[in-house]
């Protein structure tokens, strides 16, 4: 399999998806502010992005509506509070996770929705309900796509299997997900293969998510972006869990389709992600986050060191191999 | 060209050079205290670095000895203060810059010196007196590398004259430098190949030094040495000028040569780099050196919006355009 593309051309296939509602919901539990909301969709419809993550559709039976900001459940009304009806080039995706959500509930018919794109997020072990829902989202009219998180915990073959079975299935595309951030290029290269020999003849596309443990979710977006991947994942200033994700201000300074402006991101940046670091936010590359990256470990430890504001990493080190 | 080892196993030829008081030093003009630079030199010495650099040999008629710390000058005296007569496994190493020192003046011979390798850093249109310094700093006895500066920004015609002029010296190693910042992986792949058809069939290692303007600088620093190169430059904490380096905690955390240990340069990092960042000290990835990095431009105008605390990152950027 050849690389796709080269550093001066661009590829139409390319989708840029911005998630850092989402991932980024996950450092303040949703709470954003109207403002921030309104100004990062105007910023992304500038910017050029192909889909706009606004959250997840988790249920409130699970998690208490007063705990969490409306990004956390993406109720319509919301949506159009924001959005009006869309009526733009840019595509509005939410997440659902395999065993939080009651999409039977809480999904309408995408005539009814401006909802365009429906993310089912499992752990491989969860494929048989991940490809219910799915098929329950596309039976309403919506695109989904299928998210396998940690992916570097799993096993080569449990892989194959999954794929063929999203092959057979409705889903519109297939994401290699590095929860742990612990991935190289070189795995990232063979990973993305993988998922396109699987995904390319049943038509479907295959996404990249990454996350910035050891200073990889930028070269990994490449690298599987060069090997065909072609829905990329990104958050404004890396906003996400832990380490963050790729950042949105590298990818679009890498992509040359003209259609993507840098610009407005950079300006966001500066009125809306600098503040919420300078009130105490605390995401991005850390110390921590290398440690359960390098050791494939989920980064709840590391974010807990670091609320914690711990400075003995040595100490966080040895503790870490008693969790492998 | 093959890749040269794989995830699992380790190379013999990899060399790990710990360049934290040379390019870090250009962040705080080289004022590191006493107790610093010993407790850097036996962390690095537990870690199994194989070279430390020690800073330049700068010359006192050029740079007033006032104005900045030792490391600038790197005195034998200074360094016998620190290392002893060095009776370790790890070499000491120097950087002379062209057209900036005096080495006929302050190197003295190998015999008499605790210093082992003078690296020799040069922009490609001084090779000639590039080479005049490595062929006396190799007359005196030192191991003696080559660092071509601002790759990025020179023609691969060049490149290739400047490495047979290097091919035909007696010099050990020739450095590929991204002083900028601005280089992908593919690219790096391709300067690795460039620079190791010229050195390998005269014997000589190829390194790399990377800067970390694109959070590219370990992703290429693995690039580089998965195609062969075997010196790697690392800074504690990225501790370099604008964007700061490869980090040594990545690197000897990916590295799987069980010489190397990465627990005491974690204890380093927050008894004596941390520090250094609550003092005020600026270094590391951050939007406005991304952009001159993206741009491929010195970093020279992004320390100083850094230092001038501005936040019009949009407005820098249209700036930037002017100086390309």
């Amino acid at each position: 399999m050849e690389r796709k593309g080269n550093l001066m051309t661009h590829r139409p296939d390319i989708k840029v998806f911005d998630a850092t509602l989402r991932d980024g919901g996950l450092v303040n539990n949703f709470y954003f502010t109207d403002d921030f909301v309104k100004a990062l969709y105007l910023t992304n419809l500038r910017a050029g992005v192909d889909y706009m993550e606004f959250g997840y559709k988790a249920s409130k039976d699970i998690f208490d509506p007063a705990k969490f900001g409306p990004a956390k459940f993406c109720d319509e009304e919301w949506l159009r509070s924001v959005v009006g009806s869309n009526e733009t080039g840019m595509k509005i995706s939410v997440m659902a996770d395999v065993g939080r959500c009651n999409l039977q509930r809480d999904l309408l018919p995408k005539s009814e929705s401006v909802i365009d794109m429906v993310r089912i997020a499992t752990y491989i072990n969860t494929m048989p309900a991940a490809i219910e829902m799915i098929e329950y989202a596309h039976s309403l009219g919506y695109e989904t796509t299928c998210n396998i998180m940690a992916i570097s915990k799993t096993n080569s073959a449990d892989v194959d299997e999954a794929l063929e079975m999203l092959a057979a299935s409705n889903v519109d595309g297939v994401y290699l997900v590095d929860s742990y951030g612990s991935l190289f290029p070189e795995q990232i290269q063979g990973l993305t293969k993988q998922y396109l020999e699987h995904m390319e003849k049943a038509g479907k596309f295959v996404g990249m998510h990454a996350h910035n443990n050891q200073q990889l979710a930028f070269a990994n977006t490449v690298e599987s972006c060069s090997m065909g991947a072609s829905f990329l994942d990104a958050t404004v200033g890396s906003m996400g869990r832990g380490a963050g994700n790729c950042a949105m201000e590298l990818l679009l300074g890498f992509l040359k389709n003209p259609k993507y402006n840098l610009t407005p991101v950079l300006s966001f940046y500066g009125q809306y992600i600098l503040p919420l670091k300078e009130e105490g936010l605390k995401w991005g590359y850390d110390i921590p986050y290398l440690l359960t990256g390098k050791l494939n470990l989920h980064p709840s430890s590391a974010i807990n060191f670091t609320k914690e504001d711990r400075r003995d990493y040595a100490e966080f080190y040895n503790e870490l191999f008693d969790m492998e």
